[in-house]
């Protein structure tokens, strides 16, 4: 009987070695067959482990004994459930593992694209959906909506709950900002500190919210992109304290902040050590830096991501700080994903301020591949036209030399660089620069803004609340271009989600949004069409968006003036067209003759 | 007897026929042996054409009945003089043409590279050699010292006489702006509107005086690079009046001002009108744009190249707006003289503010190879380091994200697009800028600047003047940053040629620049070598340049107070070296220890 107590007692203990398991269940018949699951226990890696109906491929250990990382094949392995032993010496215990059923083609998804538009949500300042849970016993930081940089208590029920606004604002994906676990002790809310990436927030929500975030988007015919962060972790992860290999993260030893100096990613005069502290420095000092040339670490990061589509039935991933990562590591990743899902999309943060230096972070780079590289990366971002919409192009009322709206032509000058220009992201903000009201508080110049994303080339991207002309000024801390949008919170003294709650100043900014991205929404013209634009005069802006079936002329009047735009330059796209249908006040005009456009407004004229 | 009369009377009018032969004579064994020579006279294409000793592979008639080309076969025909015979009837008369010998390993000249410093000479404003040139009776223009914009009488034998003063600068090579016959009635000075490009503007010399030239640049292991302009030519050249063919213009009819838009030229947006302006719109009113796809203009300008390489024994071509040309045929010019002297060097004005778009002018630009264009252009110049430079950076004193000294190291951060980092000429100002002292008139920024010039990867080119401090000011138009260089005119108060004759101040310049190129002529370390920088720290730039057998560590310091820069950082240049050695004061520091440096001051320490 004591024999048998003391067996007991120790089986008991085994069982409870294991307190993690990531990923925790996997999927058949993946491309990524070969799946590292990693094992976290007390002194797991004392034990031997096998496995029945599956072929384990690899176990390897660390030198940390609490981890045990076992790499199972399941290729051509059906669904079920599978049971691993783990023994040591005579002490034994099983844990259950399941393979799951894919979605019918889900390697076949189609991700987003230039059809979409994508609405970018701070995810904690959007919308209130539940209430109950704006503070966890489990998480440190508490809801404090006093505080500019506290957590708000916005969610994933928010988001839900105003998919119906979305979609009638034209909005066809979301982009909200992480929602994984961030238990930051503060400023936990923008959520880039992750500290569990196996599980969402519950501030935000369960695993299943997000899932169910999706199912709704698509019953819309809508998508769901995830902010995936692959450069670091927060402090806080659960990892940190217990680290599977001393380079999981880099060490200087420890800390030490990156100079954000991406240039020298690329820079063939750049010294080693400055490449090395930009990549492998830390983005800030609560955030340790993945070292993803450790293949453990990028394995890890791999099957997380393609858990997260599978599991969440993903549309895309926006990659945080894209060039911070190790180099040749995340285009790994990225291959990877896109291998797994050749018709998915992620778009990088290349925050760089030259085309060239853009262009090099996308798929199949003619630039990159000067210095033999590929990122694999299929989508990027135009900080190029962002820069000069925040540097206040729009207040530039003089057309001089390189001034004026010829910055937004030259800015497109370089397009040749871009091996895929339709996969751009085009934006005029986001949650980390100035906000769209800040550097253009007239309405007009709001118009204008968003009748150059809507027509440009690439995915347009607009920033919760632009729309309804919300204010905030970086200069005062990023809390400020991150407010609540009205009408989020139970309480509200307004709700701009509805056209009864909204002031008729912020109905003017909803409805020509609005009326913009429905129309967008089917033109295939501005999805793939060609482009050709004339090179401004009197600060007018003409161009044409064009394919075989459609044709739509732009014009833009950027000066404080009236000006008359007359047809007989613009021979070459008009040719085939007598009428010219204004979008916007559905007014036709005969193409054939001059037509005069107020100050700082335009056109946008389908060609008949 | 009255019989006899008339045909003599016809002989003579037929012999008077021919007013020009270009080009004049040719050489023999040259690669470009088809000759293409025109012939022009009244009525010449009337005429039938033969030769004895020489095949004429082709005669070519335009609607001018005044030209006649004529295409000779000079393949292994010996040097010597060749008889035309024109015939019209009964009426003939005869032509002597001459095949000149080449000079010894003429094809194997080896043209400017990154070995040399090159001074730019404002031809008229330099030195007045020859007061008897000044004004010719045979040209519209007369010498007007006292108008800015009017002659003065520099010329070439002002440069020979003062080749030793160059010599003792430190200057290996010589960029006078254009030498060639300019007849325009006002502004004739600056010469790029020729009116005869086979001849030497009398007001400068004459072609023999040019060879002199060569020659003693030549004597001194100094090297002759001939301003070329294949874009246009003044509205005075004799042929604008009695064209070739009305296409061997660009006509719209007659004249249209470009856009100067070079970016229409590789932008896949361009409207191709925009294109078709910026490439074929007339430079200026003055200034017929030549029609470079016309075979004929394009032979004509591959032959006159050619000619003037061999005639002057010349070491390199600057071509004027390079991207102003028609793009194929200008990539088909170069590579004809490239493929005529192999190791020649041409250097093409792409005034373009992105790596990318200056790059892609550059022969086998992998950024140009996206668009199946391959300009054969060795050498391009880098106006990103002349536009931050002229933007002020050096009186950026507090050092910034984005301000400071670090906008020079970011000028250089995207330089593996140059396909030839080398052959990249580096400049602060030339003759259509804003003069250095003009944007910098503190002595200590002059010499910052000549140091990052004299050790930064290129081939620096130096204004005239500049190195005695000398001012003007662009907004007061060209003329004023083209003063004359005091002591070039015979009765000159003040000769800054000579040290006796120099201020304090001017000399403290000329010492310096002198100094500086002086002692780069012999550093291949600084010609060749590979370049390794540091992202700058409190507005502090440190390079090194090294090589197997040399290394050299630059430190700027562009902010205003002292800086300690401590060694730890620079390691991997640093650790085979103990000592270095500052080659302005000699002065020798250990390089383990933190080294002091002055504001807005440097050192160029060569390390042992």
């Amino acid at each position: 009987m004591k024999k048998l107590i003391f067996f007991l007692f120790l089986s008991i203990s085994s069982i409870a070695q294991i307190t993690r398991i990531e990923p925790p269940f996997w999927y058949s018949d993946m491309n990524h067959a070969d799946v590292q699951i990693m094992f976290y226990g007390k002194n797991i890696a004392q034990n031997e482990v096998s496995a029945t109906n599956l072929i384990i491929k690899n176990v390897q250990k660390t030198e940390n004994p609490n981890y045990l990382f076992v790499t199972i094949d399941t290729k051509n392995v059906a669904p079920g459930t599978f049971v691993f032993t783990f023994k040591n010496g005579k002490k034994s215990f099983t844990q259950n593992y399941t393979l799951k059923a894919r979605k019918k083609d889900s390697a076949l998804r189609k991700g987003f694209d230039s059809s979409d538009m994508i609405y970018l949500i701070m995810s904690d300042r959007f919308a209130n959906g539940n209430p109950n849970n704006d503070s966890s016993p489990n998480l440190i930081e508490k809801a404090d909506r006093t505080n500019k940089d506290g957590r708000h208590g916005g969610d994933i029920e928010g988001m839900i709950q105003h998919l119906d606004y979305l979609q009638e604002l034209g909005a066809t994906a979301i982009w909200p900002t992480p929602l994984c676990e961030d238990n930051d002790e503060k400023g936990s809310y923008h959520t880039y500190g992750q500290s569990d990436v196996y599980k969402i927030d519950e501030r935000f929500g369960t695993n299943e919210d997000y899932v169910r975030l999706s199912n709704e988007l698509h019953k819309r015919n809508m998508k769901l992109i995830k902010d995936y962060v692959t450069n670091h972790w927060g402090y806080k992860h659960w990892m940190m304290d217990d680290l599977p290999t001393y380079d999981w993260i880099h060490q200087f030893p420890g800390y030490k902040q990156t100079t954000y100096r991406m240039t020298t990613q690329f820079d063939p005069n750049a010294s080693a050590l400055d490449a090395k502290i930009c990549m492998d420095g830390w983005f800030v000092k609560s955030m340790p830096d993945l070292n993803q040339s450790n293949p453990l670490v990028l394995n890890y990061l791999i099957q997380n991501a393609l858990w997260w589509i599978e599991y969440a039935d993903l549309d895309g991933f926006r990659v945080d700080t894209y060039p911070y990562a190790d180099k040749n590591a995340i285009a790994t990743w990225t291959k990877a994903i896109m291998d797994e899902y050749p018709n998915f999309n992620i778009v990088g943060e290349a925050w760089l301020y030259s085309t060239a230096q853009i262009a090099y972070w996308q798929k199949d780079s003619k630039v990159a591949a000067i210095q033999s590289y590929n990122s694999h990366l299929p989508s990027v971002m135009d900080f190029m036209l962002q820069s000069i919409l925040n540097e206040g192009v729009l207040h530039e009322d003089k057309s001089e030399w390189q001034k004026g709206i010829v910055r937004v032509y030259n800015s497109l000058a370089s397009d040749f660089l871009y091996p895929d220009i339709n996969n751009l992201l085009i934006f005029a903000e986001n949650h980390d620069t100035q906000r769209l009201n800040q550097f253009y508080p007239e309405f007009e110049k709001y118009k204008l803004t968003m009748m150059l994303l809507a027509t440009m080339r690439g995915i347009p991207q607009l920033y919760y609340g632009s729309e309804i002309g919300m204010a905030g000024d970086k200069n005062k801390g990023d809390g400020d271009i991150r407010r609540d949008f009205p009408g989020g919170w139970p309480g509200d003294s307004q709700n701009a989600f509805t056209q009864a709650g909204r002031t008729p100043e912020q109905q003017k900014y909803f409805e020509i949004t609005s009326q913009l991205f429905q129309w967008r929404k089917a033109k295939k013209v501005i999805h793939t069409g060609k482009t050709t634009h004339y090179v401004p005069e009197n600060n007018v802006y003409v161009y044409f968006r064009h394919n075989e079936n459609e044709s739509v002329m732009v014009l833009i009047n950027n000066s404080n003036e009236k000006q008359t735009v007359s047809p007989e330059r613009f021979a070459e796209n008009l040719a085939k067209y007598a009428q010219g249908k204004d979008i916007l006040t559905q007014k036709s005009f005969d193409i054939r003759k001059p037509i005069e456009i107020e100050p700082k407004s335009g056109f946008i004229l389908e060609l008949k």
